[in-house]
Parts: structure tokens; C-alpha cells; sequence
């Protein structure tokens, strides 16, 4: 009666938010500090101060009741303005308010570009290992998902492979650095050898091949690495942010699509964007929280806590005998693993109170995800239960 | 390249807040003062003094920084069982929090439920006048619209008419009542000979059709008239609602689905729901406003000026010669056009700088919609245009 394919995404629910809600269960029962939940990513640290402050200043001033009113269909102008000033200072991107279209997190803002641009028979490129989500957005749009592996080892773009894989039925790709769940960030080059490839063959194909631009974690990185702004790389490029994690604020569903200036046909591509927003309900982005993030746009919570557990998890585990990934961003850290079926190492370790997923539904088989953003007294307290498993796997640690 | 129906959707706007954005224009060149904007349903009364409390007690309280988290995807269960509470408080309901999928506003809330509804050749039912947005969101989902014009007159839903239209293609009908744009509330008795209707051609069908109760206006009612709760009506209603214009809220994007334990199937309808609100990035809704939600469930805006708005436009209109429908809720007022034409009619009032839309956007032709969320001052400045208006077409003041 029902559709049956929006049952299944219902009933299912994502891997890590399954496994988050068995540590739940499971608390209950052993109590929470005998249960080390690295399931999801859900920021540790508190937001900057400025966000509750902002909020206060609000709705003890004027404008207190105003605030909650109907913006426009793509935000509040001035909003927008204040937003595109930051990334000018921030990134030279020489855009306008105009540009940006207010979104309830980078979720909306991803669904409303393959929305947008998808017409029938079109398919949407992702690189493996990629967040689970990207698939079932990308069919919810109604088009198909051809799925190209990182280069083996880097985890980077992997230039060759992808030209092998770009057909005219491409219209686009969409890519996530920092990347979610391995960590890596693209640097310059490869992005810039990625934009030189999409531009030839968008040239072949006589239509622009997309590029989306996935990046929640921008600000997220360690010792200072680049990220770089990916239009500058590629100028048909659409950008995907949400505010969820650079600033902590994942459940307030804030974020945007920027279609910047250099857009072949850029008014098009923004008005259809516009309108996917407007066809699945996604207008009007919660006005409060345009606010926030006009007022914080560039703000970066406190990010210590993440690089104290990145270094200790990656030393740790690499000294164990485990091999990782070392992540330049995010709060991830993927971890090979021991056994061919990580599904089973994910199950083994579950045994013991780890809780983290397999990359199996990231497409990506053999590897597990650990998210690290949790209190560091947590990582340290994990560590014996990690030795355990090492010894079960009879590694041979440093 | 682009999709060319959601480039459209995302070019046109729609007709409301296009005229929204012409009163702008035009207030710049003649003064505020002399411009009449009766177009876009933006509550102008405050919300609840109660709305600003919660969310200053929560950002000076302990949750200050926890409470911009993730919450479940369906929201936070705590939120969910207090508005479910109040439901079965007010309403006798009967429900229980895990029947809520809360949602950032009305909208979204409508697109899950079609999406997780539509299955491949179904169609969905709507009465005009309908929301504007209502084909949109329809025809998004995948399904194409039907149309079924209210009886005539009184705009009740005209049963046997409904009965005529009804066909196994049929997957449900979306009303919305207090209805925008007429103002009318169906009572008990007229949904009850609905709720026998589907109840009985679902049996001869071999299977449920749904009504999908769009209620964004249940609580903003005159005169004491009664909002009967639409499932004890039908068994398979799926009551969609928003906070926006009760609680004068429709920036901030909050309200939910629910499907009421009365379900046929209820387990997969509200998987399906919850799938769709899934694969197009509608999951949790903004935390802290879920939180506001909470608290003001029930809770109304003080409609004192909505109600002398009322009584003013409707006693002065008709008493000038136009003939009107007079309004049981909301904040619309539809008003018959003097000559066939009704846009030809909204253009001459245009002049005046009297904005209100003819409503060929809400599939009924000959009517112009005056939505009257504006403070009571502005109502008695326009009465002189409005008598202007009169007189150019003749009509005969009583």
C-alpha cells in the first residue's frame, strides 16, 4: 500500500545510528562507563560561546517576537550578504548573498542539487568509501549511483579511474574532503587535476559535468592543512555546507548551497536548485538560526579535544599492531581490519563494548570507522578493551 | 542541463510572496503608509510571551550547549510523548510519542507523507481552493493531482462529488481545514460522511485510501467553532501540522506527522513516512524548537486583532456590495471578483496599492484571497481604498 522502497529507508534507519541506539540499550544494562560508543558523529565539544550569546542577544532585544517570522524562500537577504562577506575574507570567493540559498543542514542542501540538476536517466559519480547517505539521496532524486574507489592507500581522488568511469550519463560528481569516513583532505593539485579533467570532458560531452561539493567538516582539520575552495579548482561546483560540526550545532539544521559567480548559466542552476528546495518542502531555512549563522560563519568550536584523541587513538592503535588511516579532518579515524570480513571485526569488537561501525555501508569493504569525538577521558579508557582485541587477533605490537 | 521543471518552480516563486516582494518595491517608492499588503500569511501577532521564556531558559540553563545536539531522527522521544500528551489531553487523541515524526514545519511534513505514500501510476485528491503548494508537493512525490472543487457555496467538502472522482488510482486526498484560502471549517458531520465514504470505497478497492489532514490553522478559529480531531472521523488520517501560525512561528520550521495507532498498518506507514523524510533530508527537526514545541503545544497566539480584522474587512466589505465568504479561521478572507476575471480584478485593486491575489493559483477562478495577519490599523486605513474599488465597478453599498 505503502511505497515499499521509503519503508525499507525507514524501517532500516543508517548503520551508525543503529548502533547507537544498542550503546543506549546496552548502558542500561553494564552502565555507561563500561560502553565505548564511537558510533556517531555527534560533535563533543560545545559550541563557541558567541552561539548562545547571539541567541540571548536576540531574544532580549528588539526583535525577539520578529525573528520567528517567514524569511525568504532562500533566507534573509542580509543574512546571506554577511555570509558571502566571510567567505570573501575567508576564501576570495567573490560571491554575492544573492548566491546562497539557506538550507536546513547540508542534507537539504545536497538533496536540493540532485534535484535540481537531475533529469531522467542521469546518474550522480560518488568515491568510495563515501557517506551512506549520498545513495539514497542521490535515488531519491531519481537518478542512478556509479560508484568509483579512492586511490588505494591515499584515499585521494583517484584522476585515472574516475575519467575511466565518466560517461555523458555523469552529470555529476559529488566529493566530501575532509573526507567522511577516512579522514584524508584533498589537496590542491588533485582537486585541480579533477576540474581540469571534468572540464575536457564536459567539453567532449558538450554538457558541464557538476561537481558537489560535500563539506561539513571544512573547518575541521589538523596542523593547519589546506582545504582548498574547491569553485577556485573547478568552476562548475557547486558547495554543500552545514554548520553542524565546525561550530557544534548538528541538531539545529543550519547550512547552505552556494552556486558561485563562475556557474556556466549560473542564474539556471540556482533557480532549479530553488526549486527542488521548494518541491520537497525545503524553504525558509529556521530563521533563528540564520542568525547564528551570519553572526559565527568562519567560528571553529574549541577543537583541541579532537586532536588530543586523534593523535592518542592513532597511536595508540597503530602502535598495537592496527592499521589506520591518519586523518588530516574530520573526526574519524578508519581502521583496517584484521580479518577480511569487517563486518565480523565490528562484531567481535562489539563483544568487548566498542561500538563502531564497519565501512561496508560506505561502500568501502575491509575497514571500520571510529569516531573520535568524544571526551578524551573516553579514548583513554577505551584503549585496554582495544588491546584486547589486538591480542584476539594475535597482532604484533610495537 | 538543469532540470527544467525545478529550474520553473524555483524562476516563478509563488504568486503570494511574489506580490510580497512587489509591495516591497513599491513601499520604497510611495511610502509604507500607502501601501495595503494583504498577500503573504505571516502571522503579525507576537508568539506566546512563553516562546522566548523557554528558549531563554534553555540557553542560560545547564542544556545550553547540548541541547543543539542530534536528536533521534524522528525528534527527541521526551518532545514527541509531551506533544502527544497534550493531543490525547485536548483532543483525546489516544496516541503515543513514537507516532510523531516531528518535522521543520508543514511543508515537509506534507512531502513525507506523499513520498512515503506514492507508489508508481497513483495520483492524490486535493479540493479547490487549495494551498498553492499542495500540486507541487504532489507532483514531487511522483504522483499527479486530481482536483475536486468544495460544494459550491459553502465550500464544505461536496461528498458525492468526491465519491464520483474516486478511483483506484486514487492513494489518497490532502484537506486542510480551517482551509486556506476560504476560511472555512469542515464540521463533525461532513468529515464523518467522508471518513464513511473512503472507509467504504477502500473496502470495494481492496485498499486504504488515505486523507492527509494538513492543520497548520486547527487552533486559529472565531466564534468558538469546533476543529473536530479528523481521526476519529477516519481511521487512516495522517494529521500533518506546523507551529507557525498558531504559536506565530513560521520561520523557525516545527510541526510533525502522525500516524495515529488507528492506522491500517500503522508499523509501515509510519516506516514509509519516516523513509521519505529520510531520503530527502528531512530528518531531525531543529532541536531547540522541538524543545519550544514541547512547551507550547496547545498554547495560541492572542488572536484578538485576527478577530477584529475579521469582523471589520467582512462587515465593511460586504456592506460596500462585494460579496464574500465570511471566515470561520485562519487569517484569509476570500472575496468574489466583481467582473469574470479575477486577476484583471486583483490588477485594478494592484493600483490602489491594494495587494491581495486572485485565486487561479489556488484552482478557483473568480475570487481574489485577503490574508489579514496585519495590524488592525492598516485594515481601517485601507477601507477607503476598498470603497474606491467599489465605486469603480459600481457596486451597491448597503
Amino acid at each position: 500500500m505503502v511505497s515499499e522502497a521509503m519503508r525499507q529507508l525507514g524501517a532500516q534507519g543508517n548503520p551508525m545510528r543503529v548502533l547507537f541506539e544498542y550503546g543506549k540499550q546496552r548502558e542500561a544494562i553494564v552502565g555507561p562507563e563500561n560502553v565505548f560508543d564511537f558510533a556517531l558523529g555527534n560533535p563533543s565539544v560545545p559550541p563557541p560561546a558567541r552561539v548562545n550569546e547571539v541567541i540571548r542577544e536576540i531574544v532580549n532585544g528588539p526583535r525577539a517576537d520578529a525573528i520567528h517570522a517567514y524569511t525568504s524562500a532562500a533566507g534573509d537577504l542580509e543574512v546571506r550578504r554577511t555570509i558571502a562577506g566571510s567567505l570573501n575574507r575567508r576564501f576570495q570567493a567573490g560571491c554575492r548573498g544573492e548566491d546562497l540559498f539557506l538550507t536546513a543542514g547540508a542534507a537539504p542542501a545536497l538533496c536540493a542539487c540532485l534535484k535540481g540538476l537531475c533529469c531522467p536517466g542521469d546518474q550522480f559519480m560518488v568515491i568510495t568509501p563515501y557517506f551512506t547517505e549520498y545513495r539514497i539521496f542521490i535515488e531519491g532524486a531519481g537518478a542512478e549511483t556509479v560508484e568509483v574507489p579512492a586511490a588505494e592507500g591515499t584515499f585521494l581522488l583517484d584522476i585515472p579511474a574516475i575519467e575511466a568511469a565518466l560517461t555523458p550519463r555523469i552529470k555529476g560528481i559529488v566529493i566530501n574532503s575532509p573526507n567522511n569516513p577516512s579522514g584524508v583532505v584533498y589537496p590542491r593539485k588533485n582537486l585541480k587535476e579533477l576540474g581540469a579533467l571534468l572540464r575536457r570532458k564536459g567539453r567532449e560531452f558538450g554538457a558541464p559535468i557538476y561537481l558537489i561539493s560535500d563539506e561539513p567538516y571544512r573547518e575541521v582539520v589538523y596542523d593547519g592543512v589546506e582545504v582548498p575552495w574547491v569553485p577556485h579548482c573547478y568552476e562548475n561546483t557547486l558547495v554543500c555546507y552545514s554548520y553542524s560540526k565546525a561550530i557544534s550545532l548538528p541538531g539545529e539544521r543550519i547550512g547552505y548551497v552556494l552556486v558561485p559567480p563562475s556557474m556556466e548559466e549560473h542564474d539556471a542552476v540556482y533557480q532549479a536548485v530553488a526549486g527542488a528546495g521548494r518541491c520537497t518542502g525545503h524553504i525558509n531555512a529556521p530563521s533563528l538560526f540564520q542568525q547564528v549563522a551570519a553572526a559565527c560563519d568562519g567560528m571553529v568550536s574549541d577543537l583541541t579535544a579532537y586532536t588530543v584523541n586523534r593523535n592518542l587513538l592513532y597511536n595508540s592503535l597503530t602502535e598495537m599492531g592496527f592499521t589506520c588511516v591518519k586523518p588530516e579532518g574530520t573526526f574519524y579515524l578508519m581502521m583496517k581490519s584484521p580479518e577480511p570480513d569487517a563486518a565480523a571485526f565490528s562484531q567481535r569488537a562489539k563483544e568487548l563494548d566498542l561500538l563502531f561501525p564497519d565501512t561496508g555501508s560506505f561502500s568501502c569493504p575491509g575497514y571500520v570507522r571510529i569516531a573520535y569525538c568524544v571526551p578524551t577521558s573516553r579514548v583513554e579508557q577505551s584503549l585496554p578493551r582495544f588491546r584486547q582485541l589486538a591480542e584476539q587477533y594475535g597482532l604484533q605490537g610495537k
